[in-house]
């Protein structure tokens, strides 16, 4: 075994985002080797093992390898060739099987995302109803500003997570395969048939469980900017929550059930899903910023600008799988306290047109991404 | 006049993103306050005047106002109301009247970065047919990969182009309207009608062009994200090909027609749009990120969050509206230069799917934003 | 006169950052150029005028040229030569011009930031020795923990503070002198004196006021990442200062003197300044991230990477003076409200150890700087 | 053992950074409590072991309890407590274990990239004296401006790198110790020696290396903005020398020694060190961009801005890490052609003065922190 960089002691959700570890993606490069090497023989008529056996791979030989031709595909191909032989990878090229195996992981972490949003999404909502006629003083700019119910302020979460589940819905993702140049060319010269890639395309995206895109992205990463900004939506939604949860909980409105202990101070409760939420909220710029910049690609493929988004890539999609977890544990754990607030008495707060396009906002969205 | 800070002298392309600058922003607040004015008399069924002028605003004192109050809302009100009377600006906030100022100009914007798109992209079709089989040795990591044709390579710029044409097709341009504490009650308390504010929302949104979200979407920022982030999906097409084009340029691949010269060597040919539109590329992460920090949104309107957005908001729709144009007249100034490439005359590169899913897919995103 | 793109109206203490306007620039780019002609003819033994006049400039050809070169300085050197000769800008590199031009604004923004900060620092100081030994149950992740003194949490606000003026005097402004591709070599060739280009730097930096770096920077962006980054801790004080005067404003312990109105709520008091600041903290990253990007220069002069530095470099100075001046304001503004806080009469909270210690190396820093 | 999340499966140099793992964070950390064990016993006149072993630890709880406590500490002070008694931890904060061990980290990573940089610079140096006077035609905008000296152009590599020598010199390692709301009172109070935080300050940054502050600076996060600054300069020299290398690759004037292959094209030699270089480069901005904004703090300890650093302060530090020992290879495995240029007999390129100040700058630079 490789020793770890990171086993998540400064990520303290990062249990929440097992799907996106390196295990993980290795798993699902070598799934696409697999289904590539079905596919391909299939296409060529030739016989074919599917038994690509990831115990097999020597971690520290990978490595080595990687370091020395700056990505970690060429060593995994070649290994991989020893247990499967010379169809193996043939006609790929790396990004084909790193950007297909971070699509695979994506799409589990992001719809991992989907179901705790819509977990956190009906707790929240259940309270909006139950607070629809509290009245509430909500804040503008830090200072009391007028009193409308508590169910409109918690309508607020709700649409924050219904515009997630709204942005989640709309994500694509696309197998990637298009060999050295992204021509898929190879693949016709091999087999004869002109029509090879797209054969292959439409047949791995099935076995994998991607969408057959038609083409090659490897220099169009508007797939990536897709999938990282959703997540990055994702850490908005919990941010803007863990913001609101925070402040409730200085405010003493809101506390959580069970609040995290401190080193010096083990009375206290702290609201510890509200921190992390906000933390997220605040990483995931960085990375996103990073997807942003290296979309700037050239050639047929970047010297630089591709690398780079790798890492930046999985993190968003560390972060996103964490902020919703980290929602939906909120959700359960979550204490409100009713609190004074100035009515007049003939004119009680109601903002039920709020509250009810909500509600209704959220159904249709969870309801959408279960059909 | 007030002086100005900014009037293009670091921004060459700045004359393309004249629909976003403060004075199109200033219109825009004034056309909202003129909306409202007419749909809350309406409502009222009070006769209004709609001639709110912006020539009559003192800007000195505008600006004065708004360093003391924070936000350039609170004198416009008042300034407005001397125009118009009392029921200028009547249950409407600040956030209103900015966030559908500024939803204005991203629609000016981004409808017509997306028409220089599509200029930019039959160019380019045009580009893609003529080179179908030129033969080309395409580089990955700056070193000369695989011989395909130049008309694939052109592809890439389609599909860049595609891509942008198909996020810009996806943003909603939504109406803000909440109110003090974004319930909209004030309306209905006001009026006396419960529906009032859902009413004003479908008058006003027609009024100005914008669509009616059905909901006040004050500190759920999703609709900036997605505005925002739609402004750099154009300068990442702009930032991908315009690496391209330096980096041809720098292999006599491609010259400018016209290229740019220098202060210090007047025979140089600069490719000047491949720079600007790298730049662009490499500015947007900035804005687009601190967007992306501020949707951190909390209780019913945040302490700095909200503030922070206006310009890095604005600065989105500069950048994403000066490359759609840069890359418009890019595609106009080009040239391309033959060049010989080793190919194998059994073998002839094709390249034949990648070209053809390029066009239709382009053909078919162009023809579906006309409609 | 041409149309301005931003006169302030989204920027709310704007007018606290004139010194990098557009206009400043421009004013700074002729005195280099006024500086470069004294000193070039001073070493050809030619007698010159240092007469070029901003005021004959025409901004709208300007304009046209800058976008046409893709550089402000092409059209500019053309026009002073008109005013001044062919000794006018010979030898030099838009880059010169430029980069030393933002240079000498980034001086007067800085120069004038600290004396801000100094301002700020003072009254600090003083709250800081007045409420020594109030007692003061201070916050950890929004709850309650631990009481010390009021004294202690503003001795926070001026180590922000001695933090930003250490950075701040740390920083230098060099000028930027090196011909076409950065080896002054043009300078040597047309004086026939192989050291003219150290005697310019020498005798240009003392006329314009910035030091002279022996050498130039055109690829190594050392001095821009120094300069942007000590603008952006100045926002960090300010930030950090403004997210405390909002909490503890919501808290109910500080209040603005003079606070905001609302455009619904004329009652309230917003803590305007503190609202800003944190706005300025948060904006910052974004130009910040931008520069740090921009600075992977190459060749002679990159194609984008240098262009995109401009409106960064410029931004993050202006968010630095706003900052500046948004602290020196608060601290006059502030009213402190004492505020009961559990002691144990056995047990009175002291920090005595931590108050010396912030007022010591605040004066230490003051003082430095101010030598 | 706990599952790693991240082995260096996306990080190709990721070996070279080893030096900031989690594991050496852990052991940092236990450091901390050692050091702290050991002096606070001499404070207080107690006997101590100074025997806490991190072999003993369970991993799982501890990430168990870092997800129940929102940070890594809480639980570890526990366990540790189980091997060194009630002494262990005793009135220090979560925020004095965990900034200290990172700053540990940061000197680490530091000094050995402070080494790596040296190594480069003594290999370019050596190259920009060889090629002193080669002409080279240099680029600006990707196109050829004019005739230099090739000792001229890597003299820009060898400024980049004593930038970075520069920069990193000038940054300070600090101790945090400041208990729970960071006036270190409680070590008074437990010890009844008012001066007790002082004295163990000093006591306990010399046992782990690091510098006495006189301060705790739990909410001026100023000494993170100068470490990871730092840091990210190490990024810029790599970046702008990879952007370089990969260019000139491109034009066949350098070549790596021993280029990595492809998965495609084994016949490729891909400039690796250079490809990685540039991804450093461009992936810095997305961690420093969070350490800017998390530098927003507040109350004695903010709810997510603190946590919000962690992550990004170790990538930071990751980076530059891996950027210094990638020049330092880069520079080793760097084989020069001499390339045709056209150069006027009657004027040969010089720029010696250019080469001289670039080396005698380096040297300076090098010398001064060897020392």
């Amino acid at each position: 075994m490789v020793d770890a960089f990171d086993w998540g002691l400064l990520e303290p959700a990062g249990a929440d985002a097992a799907v996106v570890a390196d295990d993980r993606i290795l798993h699902a490069m070598i799934e696409l080797e697999r289904a590539h090497l079905v596919a391909w023989g299939g296409l060529l008529g030739v016989e074919t093992t599917s038994t690509l056996d990831a115990d097999l791979l020597d971690r520290e030989a990978l490595l080595r390898e990687s370091r020395q031709a700056g990505v970690p595909v060429v060593g995994l191909a070649q290994a991989l060739r020893q247990q499967g032989g010379t169809l193996v990878h043939q006609g790929m090229t790396s990004q084909d099987v790193l950007d297909t195996a971070l699509m695979v992981v994506s799409r589990d972490a992001l719809v991992g995302a989907r179901t705790r949003l819509g977990e956190a999404g009906r707790r929240f909502a259940a309270l909006v109803r139950e607070h629809r006629p509290t009245p509430f003083a909500v804040r503008t700019l830090m200072q009391e500003a007028e009193t409308t119910t508590l169910g409109a302020v918690l309508s607020g979460w709700l649409d924050a997570i219904t515009s997630a589940l709204e942005v989640l819905d709309a994500v694509e993702f696309p197998l990637q395969l298009g060999g050295a140049v992204g021509d898929g060319e190879a693949f016709a010269r091999l087999s004869g048939d002109p029509d090879a890639v797209a054969k292959l395309r439409r047949r791995i995206a099935a076995a994998v469980g991607l969408t057959d895109p038609g083409r090659a992205w490897h220099t169009d990463r508007s797939p990536v900017l897709a999938v990282t900004r959703a997540a990055a939506s994702v850490c908005t939604a919990g941010g803007r929550i863990g913001r609101d949860l925070g402040l409730l909980a200085r405010d003493e409105v809101v506390t959580p059930l069970h609040g995290g202990g401190s080193s010096a101070m083990p009375h206290k409760k702290n609201p510890v899903d509200a921190v992390l939420l906000v933390a997220n909220g605040l990483r995931v710029s960085g990375p996103l910023a990073v997807v942003q910049t290296a979309s700037l690609s050239y050639d047929a493929r970047p010297a630089g600008e591709w690398h780079a988004e790798w890492q930046a890539w999985r993190e968003c999609l560390r972060l996103g799988a964490e902020s919703a977890a980290l929602l939906a544990h909120a959700a359960e754990d979550l204490v409100v306290h009713i609190r004074r607030a100035h009515v007049d008495p003939a004119k009680p707060p109601r903002a039920t047109a709020t509250v009810d396009a909500a509600l209704a906002r959220f159904e249709r969205a969870v309801e959408g991404g279960d059909r």
